[in-house]
């Protein structure tokens, strides 16, 4: 595979228009408004794979958005790399926060991407990361050293929770059975120290609405007689962490693992400048659970964050009214040993006890996943590192990320294989946020890379 | 004034039509989108208080929307009632709990007005109370029985708090020298029991902005490792309030008097029924500072309420993320002696206080207004009460409101006069709220009650 740099190298403006025209479309699963788009988009992908040399392509129907699916087989009696990726991305508000427009990328200079880096949502979580597979297949096939079996599963619905893909996945153990899933949908450490997340936070995401009186209320003619929703609301939120910041639900913290403290000054050494991560967020201090580091609090540590909030009148000027109902978007980020079907009912039992009289609660779980860890001592894990070194020349480092995908716990369950999260991505590519990018430096490393894996994965197979 | 009944009787269908035009016009003074409607609805007043007999009349310009001016001088000699109201309302939303567009008024019977009511934006606040004085007057002037000299102040920015009126009253104390002070802007206990409104409560109305994070981020990637704006509003909230929901902001009560248990017996004599409340809003129980009742809470108590409350995602479905800011509209209502710039200095000092390290706090004021009493012995309260008495047959009983009308104590303050309230609209008439209406019975006889007003405050001058 030692012509890969150079077949990159001479294609690099074809597989960066390529993704430019794949991040166009606003697939975002979460707003019903972008269905076409969503489908559109999936029929984008299931071209791209089409034109990359797999022999068999199919756009499979769910009781959701279609799952893209692909395959090349070389040898049956060789490995099988199951590649997972979803081409659906997150709502792009708030808009007016993007410097340009989230659907029309655009490729800037930044002070970590001095080659440049495509702005637009999904750039990187994860049209791009995922784009990047189909590029690596196209240079094995065009060179004839893909070295073993490979399928695609691209699903639509990873950033509402992936509901079909389970419904796929129980459904299709058959057709997606496989040796090792690849999944490039995390991140790395610096573009000089790369690293292999080795571990996902479980996810429990929950809507809560509070009612108080029956109709919106004059504030003068009722204010302080009766349950304000927003305040009631604002109260409940405030009591879900005590005054160390530890998540007040009963029975929460029941089945979390304490981390060793060899472990935790493993953790401790991944290069980490407290100074830099405050400035780059412009907050005086770091704020969180009392006892842990900022590293640990966002990684090995459960967590619970109210992710939207809204009631009463919210436009221009003032308006003299008590609402009668007030909402909440929250989360609750998960560790292994979560179960966060459980989670979801200790949620849902806390924040209906602590409703005083005179409101109404309704908890809404919106959907969840649990957590996951991949062990370091597999062949997976160990191609994968192979591979990072062999491309950048530095050995990467195993990390917990706090983030969820919540369908590898799923993986492991239905198709008992391990999941491998190569991720070529930075923390600061602001993936769910305005102005999302994705290094081209990342996107076209990632495309040389992938193909050492499948030659180090196949090798250690034998 | 004998034949006032069947002079509202001969022509009631007009003044409803008439009515019914003016609610057409959406005149909302909190959103500049209206803004040509705003004047629209000045234009249509103007017009209708030349058409009722002021013998001049003036669109007088302000900083804001203009303030339409009538005046009909029969002898100096005489007193002047200066009427005062607003043709501006509240913003409609949320729209969809509307049983009928706001803007199109529609008659309806209910349970509390069997002979219909108006259902529009503005139907009883104030458009509907302030057009009875002018029907009043074309009636007076029609049958040349008007008993003293009359101007009207009708504004276009009461629902946000006047700003310009100020401005106004400032500079024209002796075009508006009057004897008494006549506004239709509050309620009655009910059909058969008639009340004048002595008291008003003060308000101080602020925005608040919790900044987070210089960005939004993701909440797995930085869930539990950074100060959330919501969670920290939410808690910030939750803490103006102490577990009895009495108000924690320093010196807030400082100046608050404490009535005398006579007063409050005084007080409790007013017909109400707590069930009857609590059913009426849909509602388990009542809420708020401990040893008070529901009436004393929401009159002659501060409070502080969230109007509104709003951050992160709140479009459908979940996203996960950790915004940048969070926002919330809160108003404080104020009792006598109690300085509304003061308590807004108070409660930005204080909220600014608590924001912990981490999150930076922006406090806005919106506006405010103080308190007010009327003294039951003037000749203009001795006047209203006759009025009432006539017109109803029942001695109005004085009370309290814990609504505001920030400019009254202006009036007092610029044009040395007292101010009268004579409201016909009822609690139940939803002002503010969707659905608000304003019942025919109401609408005919304060027009056949405000003439009596005039007749009585005339020879209780001379």
């Amino acid at each position: 595979m030692d012509n890969i740099k150079s077949y990159v190298g001479q294609h690099k403006d074809r597989f960066i228009n390529e993704l430019i025209e794949l991040l166009k479309s606003p697939s975002v699963s979460a707003d019903s408004a972008y269905s076409q788009d969503v489908i559109n988009t999936a029929d984008a992908v299931l071209a791209s794979l089409k034109a990359a040399g797999c022999d068999h392509v199919e756009l499979c129907e769910t009781p959701g958005y279609p799952i893209v699916y692909g395959e090349k087989t070389i040898d049956p009696a060789l490995p099988t790399v199951l590649v997972y990726g979803h081409y659906d991305v997150q709502p792009a508000d708030p808009i007016d926060l993007w410097t340009s427009p989230p659907f029309e990328p655009v490729i800037k200079k930044t002070e970590l991407h001095p080659d440049g880096a495509i702005f637009a949502r999904g750039a990187c979580d994860d049209k791009g990361q995922m784009y990047m597979h189909v590029k690596a297949l196209e240079y094995m096939v065009q060179n004839n050293n893909l070295p073993c079996n490979v399928k695609f599963m691209i699903e639509g619905e990873e950033e509402v929770g992936s509901p079909s893909l389970a419904w796929f996945v129980e459904r299709n153990q058959e057709k997606l059975k496989n040796d090792v899933i690849l999944i490039s949908d995390t991140g790395m450490i610096s573009n000089t120290q790369p690293s292999i997340t080795t571990g996902l936070r479980g996810l429990s995401y929950v809507e809560v609405e509070v009612t108080g009186p029956n109709r919106d209320l004059h504030s003068g003619l009722y204010g302080g007689a009766v349950a304000n929703p927003i305040n009631i609301l604002a109260k409940m939120i405030a009591q879900l962490h005590d005054e160390n910041n530890h998540i007040t639900i009963p029975g929460f913290y029941d089945k979390v693992e304490e981390l060793s403290s060899e472990e935790r000054d493993e953790m401790a050494k991944a290069p980490f400048s407290l100074d830099a991560y405050k400035k780059a967020l412009d907050i005086e201090d770091v704020y969180g659970e009392a006892t842990y580091t900022t590293n640990e609090r966002n990684s090995i540590r459960p967590t619970l964050d109210v992710n939207g909030i809204w009631g009463g009148y919210t436009g221009e000027g003032a308006k003299t009214v008590i609402a009668s109902k007030a909402y909440a978007k929250i989360s609750m980020r998960l560790v292994p040993a979560q179960d966060w079907n459980e989670i979801t009912e200790l949620f849902t039992k806390h924040f209906t006890a602590i409703a005083p009289k005179g409101v109404k609660v309704k908890v809404t779980p919106h959907h969840g996943g649990q957590a996951y860890v991949t062990p370091i001592d597999s062949i997976g894990y160990q191609a994968a590192a192979k591979a990072y070194e062999e491309s950048f020349g530095v050995k990467p480092i195993p990390v917990r990320s706090g983030g969820s995908i919540p369908i590898v716990a799923l993986f492991e369950k239905e198709l008992k294989s391990k999941t491998i999260m190569m991720g070529f991505g930075l923390d600061s590519d602001a993936i769910h946020s305005p102005n999302e990018h994705f290094g081209i430096f990342n996107y076209l490393r990632g495309i040389e890379t992938i193909p050492l894996f499948y030659k180090y994965f196949t090798e250690l197979s034998k």
